[in-house]
């Protein structure tokens, strides 16, 4: 018996490219996870971890060109997009490298002996060390900065941890290539190339989050991919945390009053943002709660405008545009479900080169906001559907709002409009806000959730089924997710790692004696 | 049907003392959650809720007789521990309202808006909110400190989180007796009393773990019982995190110099160590690995000779005490094992008005490491055995020690004992404490690792099956797994918390655009 070949597709066309890599067996999956854990006492220095992430920022720069054509030829994502993404991929693993520097993550605390305490404390000095070697679940929709080089694998190496990706099967022959360049990075620095293993094939990725020396994992994917790997993860015999991103309506509220004031804008600005990257973003606006009357029609006129205007495009691989295209007509069948912009499968090929029979037309859903207040049929619409399409309800008052948001599962954002009275805080805006929080990791006051900056103060999670566990996968506090503490009790200085001394070698900040200093 | 009875056992005569309430039925269990829900908009002021901590320490402590008189006569620990349980479980509370006003827990991290960053970055502003009602399943073995009143109850509140306790069935009259204290010190903040709830059975135990307005639990027990509700935690809908310690072996070393050293000293402090509450602490330690030869040998002289004059003590109920007799007898008949000391059963009352047929008596065995240094009949020996036992392996050599050392489970703590030479960094002290790390949360050199110090670099938990997360029951830091972190992006200063307003009215300790500010 022969191993499963593993084929780049053009999803332009829906044509083989060429074989890139064949499905790992048990036996593979063992290798990679052992050669990983064998590599990670070379991640053990900090300085040293955090040139190998420089490197391999500035070795993928350098390959960006070959990159991004076999990126986009694998993913039909553009060369634009997967430019920005590319940079932004570099830019996180430079962030990375700062965090790593700078030490705050170790979270050191010092406590001196206290004889006064009740029980007495003796000399205690805590830590965070890495936790082993990390399974990375590739996503679809981000060929770099949630796959091979993004943000579970940066984060993973800053906190010293050795990474074997699940590549994803929609872009492997990226995967492959960008495998090459980060274990070109760890051999500049002397660190073994097996601290980036890489894994292709779906019974591959059951063996990985069940394999001994895989310590925790993390995924960006579907609800039902996820959840059955989390269960995996929970169900070894020795439970392993398992951080998830799976899926997310992200809801925005228009009030009345913004709807009033500009809804022009706000139409346009959602038609944008719902049909970016042809609707395949995780933070995607997929429920818009907006007024009936004058200010909203004309919010869903705009809309319509700047959504009939729109491009069809190509959705990343043929089960998805099948699912996209099954998933609206669905939604559409529904009572009271109009579609001023039908969404549906495309009729013209966007571009040179692309088949119509490939592409996929964005447009959008309207409903009373009524008919989602209660369960029945209409919490379809209440279920994410990945591609160009969202859902405006429309409300007759601010109980029907609330109505809703309290039948919602948990989100990555949640967002409101509101009007320059609201937002300086005349009105109820506050209170909006309130109800929107306990939905979501990211709450946005007149912005689009599409965007996921990385910075210290990002965060990209939420309730379940956004993801599986209170971290977040995007932004500096995402390295959190790969270390656990230890204290040492009454342990001589010369004995102790250089973080945890007493002269503070390395400069870290630090919490002494319950004071924080830095 | 009537309700199931909860009553009152004496450990000491078997007897029971009085009913003194009746299992929750799932009627009962969705009711506390959902009034401790309903309650926990009274927490939401850091003020309110460290004084509240306050008051509930001092209401304890005025308390103090009434509650230790009906704690030892629940579980046997005895007046002088159980004052010291109660004080140390006051000075908890008290810990956690400093750090409630403190606000570091908060971890307050803003981003001003940054145009060169890729891709730009909005005004972002993350911080920690509670999660919702938190279910705490208390502990045979601290009535107070790991029960009703303890780190989990005191932790999640200081988070502002509503607790639903599951009480023990060795203490539930001291259970009621400190919910009702705890209500108390609510009722004087204008605190609803349902923000803490009690039930009691087993039963109750599983429904409340299942349900859904539940976010997360805290498990003081056994790896069989926590497992159980682990399993369920991760099997909801929705999951939650479940932070359990189950079980922890906590090995020691004695290194030949060590033992050269000063045997006597060390073989007196094992005693203490490994009888001290009736052997019922989980950080007893289970497993010493000591070596061969004539130090070895007077080493055990002296640990026999302290614990066989240690008197016979009860344990917490009979169940215990069967599986303690049970267990340490399975192990005593293991081939090459002996028993200096024989545990088992006890043959006389210890003190006035115990019965004879209710104590234990304390003891040790050996074995040669080399019996547990592969996979065999022999592996029992690497299991917790509750109660005052523990196995002393002798080793030949270091590779004996290694040998046995990679084939423990996670655990609470790990010791090694050094000569004078070996803590000032001469030997390989440093190695063994790099062998030690990834065993364990705590590591202590020259001590032994029953009292846990309520610290803030405290960390009591370790890899699995010590801990099911990654996470701290006791010490500062053990607030964290009551809280996810909520970015706002974009939100201006009207509508902000203010606990993220521009001019940090509150005066947090924060990192604003990078930098950590306090």
């Amino acid at each position: 018996m022969s191993a499963a070949q593993v084929w780049s597709v053009d999803p332009r066309t829906g044509k083989q490219r060429g074989q890139v890599a064949v499905e790992a067996t048990a036996g593979e999956v063992d290798s990679a996870v052992r050669a990983a854990h064998a590599a990670r006492a070379a991640l053990a220095d900090r300085t040293v971890r955090a040139a190998f992430l420089r490197t391999a920022a500035d070795l993928l720069d350098e390959a960006k060109d070959g990159l991004v054509a076999e990126a986009d030829a694998e993913t039909a994502l553009g060369q634009v997009r997967l430019t920005g993404e590319l940079a932004r991929t570099c830019y996180q693993l430079r962030a990375f490298a700062g965090i790593v520097d700078e030490g705050a993550f170790l979270d050191v605390i010092i406590d001196h002996p206290d004889a006064e305490a009740t029980p007495p404390v003796p000399d205690l000095r805590r830590y965070k060390v890495p936790l082993g070697v990390v399974a990375v679940y590739s996503a679809s929709n981000f060929p770099f900065a949630f796959s091979v080089p993004g943000g579970d694998t940066a984060s993973a190496l800053a906190a010293g941890c050795p990474v074997v990706v699940k590549a994803h099967p929609d872009h492997p022959g990226t995967s492959e290539l960008v495998a090459a360049v980060l274990r070109r990075a760890a051999a500049g620095h002397g660190i073994p190339e097996t601290v980036i293993g890489l894994v292709h094939g779906f019974e591959a990725g059951v063996e990985l989050v069940g394999h001994p020396l895989i310590t925790a994992a993390g995924f960006t994917g579907s609800v039902r991919g996820g959840r059955a790997l989390f269960d995996a993860a929970a169900a070894r015999p020795v439970p392993i945390p398992f951080h998830g991103e799976l899926g997310s309506l992200n809801p925005v509220v228009i009030s009345e009053a913004a709807a009033a004031e500009r809804p022009e804008q706000i139409g346009t600005g959602l038609a944008g943002s719902m049909t970016l990257g042809v609707g395949q973003f995780c933070v995607k606006p997929g429920l818009v709660l907006a007024p009936r009357g004058e200010a909203g029609d004309r919010l869903i006129t705009s809309l319509a405008d700047a959504v009939g205007a729109t491009a069809p495009g190509v959705l990343l691989d043929h089960r998805m545009r099948d699912n996209f295209v099954q998933g609206v007509a669905e939604r559409a069948a529904l009572p009271d479900v109009e579609a001023p912009v039908a969404p549906g499968a495309g009729a013209v090929p966007p571009h040179d080169g692309e088949a119509a029979e490939h592409t996929v037309r964005p447009g959008f859903l309207t409903v009373p906001a009524a008919r989602l207040a209660t369960a029945g049929a209409h919490d379809l619409l209440l279920e994410e559907c990945f591609g160009p399409v969202t859902v405006v309800a429309r409300y007759e008052d601010e109980e029907q709002v609330t109505a809703v948001l309290s039948r919602l599962p948990g989100n990555l954002t949640a967002t409101v409009h509101l009007s320059s009275d609201e937002t300086e805080g005349k009105g109820n805006g506050a209170a909006i806000l309130a109800e929107l929080t306990p939905l979501a990791g990211r709450v946005l006051v007149n912005g689009w959730p599409t965007g996921v900056a990385v910075a210290p103060a990002q965060h990209h999670g939420g309730p379940y089924p956004a993801t599986t566990s209170t971290s977040t996968s995007v932004g500096g506090t995402a390295i959190e997710r790969w270390l656990r503490p230890v204290s040492y009790q009454s342990t001589p200085d010369a004995l102790l790692p250089p973080e945890l001394r007493e002269d503070n070698p390395l400069g870290l900040p630090r919490r002494v004696d319950g004071r924080l200093e830095h």
